[in-house]
């Protein structure tokens, strides 16, 4: 008899239902961040549990996941809501909750994501990939800093990594890096929805201080389809991040992922709040 | 007696309440686009009743709106939510719903909506403000085409018109006008969230062919606080949005909004759907 251990990410995706509508999951240490789950785990949760709901029609075209308080180690309900069936497009809300210290469930987590049916029509790209060095010629990354869903990343950066010296002298807030999950997984719409969040606050590049940060809200919308991922596989990922504006406590921040092919797999936003 | 017409924006985002955290609007022809109201004027309202809510900390950081299905001439309620309260930010969900042809209700639109108490800190704009002529450089467009919405803004485009040719020679998806409310109004979060939406759409001006397309999925990041709003009162807006990626009838936009001073206000991203 042969046993497999699951990769870490199936681990994290894995959900029961007991109700309709009604999913449970549970956090794991695989995936921690500092105070709580890594964010991209829990949005590709969040995205996983309007998969498996037996009424889906369609692939994901986006996601936004509003993340309201810590997740704290432990078991989490999704009430997942199809609010909306038309033609091509399904809307649906996504509510995480957990049982807070009076025993209470409070929400942790909220999500709305669009799923539709697409054909192929008339298609052109405005933002190519930018011309980087490949995969093979940029070295790894060490871990930087001790969280440990860091572990769960090949990340090969190019530009912008992590500074080294805390001392104020940014001046830029684009990281681009190689990217894909370790150990290497064929990509689907939970994996490339987890690597949106990957990039470190923007704060701790353009200042070179590193300041408590946290996403506040993250939207995703997904370019490719299914095909395209499969033919994706297990290839890196280029993904390029840039904040567009700092201002008393909260920045945004812009992101691309294209494939090795240069083909845009997703676009990415995020409101980040950061302390002085 | 004297009596005074209200402002048609006030007029759009009149609401009533009847119970704890319903209230009901009703659509107005002022800012009726082709099948429907005009987005923005939606996001606006759904933003307006959070803003009114009894509950309300803190001022709007982050807006995403669903439109599930085209919302009819006629009555809506809408049902807002404060799902949890934080120390400095507060989450909220807003459903919209209105009867169908067989009078059940039906969700319309969906939002979600982050509040939150800023502060100064540490800040700086990694996007400044392009160098374009003054408002009074760039001549008034005319409307382009019938909806009467475009008529509630007085609109100045820099680059990137309405084409006048449809003649598939397209070959940018960047526009950029300078833009206020018709008649002139003191600049709120409500009408600030109604311009993130006042491009036509992008797909329109790349391939210079007019074909069906409408606004899926929006976010909007405000970065300006109200006391920025009311600095900036009656003047214009620079408002520039181009798309990333047309993909198999869905393509995405980011935007930024500036005041004529340069300082960044929002930051906006979409997913719309185009027809062959």
């Amino acid at each position: 008899m042969t046993t497999t251990t699951p990769h870490p990410l199936n681990h994290a995706l894995a959900l029961t239902s007991s109700a309709p509508d009604l999913y449970q999951g549970h956090t794991t240490p695989d995936y921690w961040n500092m105070v709580g789950p890594y964010g991209g785990i829990t949005a590709a949760t969040l995205l996983q549990a309007v998969l498996q709901h037996p009424l889906l029609l369609g692939e994901p075209l986006s996601l936004t996941v509003n993340f309201a308080a810590a997740v704290a180690e432990g078991p989490f309900t999704l009430q997942v809501t199809p609010v909306r069936t038309n033609r091509s497009t399904q809307h649906w809300l996504v509510v995480a909750e957990q049982a807070d210290a009076s025993g209470a469930q409070a929400v942790t987590t909220t999500a709305s994501v669009v799923t539709a049916a697409r054909r192929e029509t008339w298609s052109v790209s405005d933002t190519p990939m930018p011309a980087v060095p490949t995969p093979a010629q940029c070295a790894q990354a060490q871990r930087a800093f001790r969280s440990e869903w860091l572990q769960r990343y090949e990340m090969r950066p190019v530009t912008g990594p992590l500074p080294t010296q805390w001392d104020d002298s940014g001046h830029t807030s684009l990281t681009q890096l190689w990217l894909r999950d370790a150990p290497a997984r064929a990509l689907d719409f939970p994996a490339l929805a987890a690597m949106c969040d990957v990039f470190f606050p923007r704060v701790w590049l353009r200042r070179a201080r590193r300041v408590p940060a946290g996403t506040v809200s993250i939207t995703m919308y997904f370019h490719a389809g299914a095909a395209l991922l499969e033919h994706t596989g297990t290839g890196y990922l280029l993904a390029q991040a840039r904040a567009q504006e700092f201002r008393n406590g909260y920045f945004d921040q812009s992101a691309q992922l294209w494939n090795e092919a240069g083909q845009m797999l997703a676009t990415s936003h995020q409101i980040v709040y950061y302390k002085e």
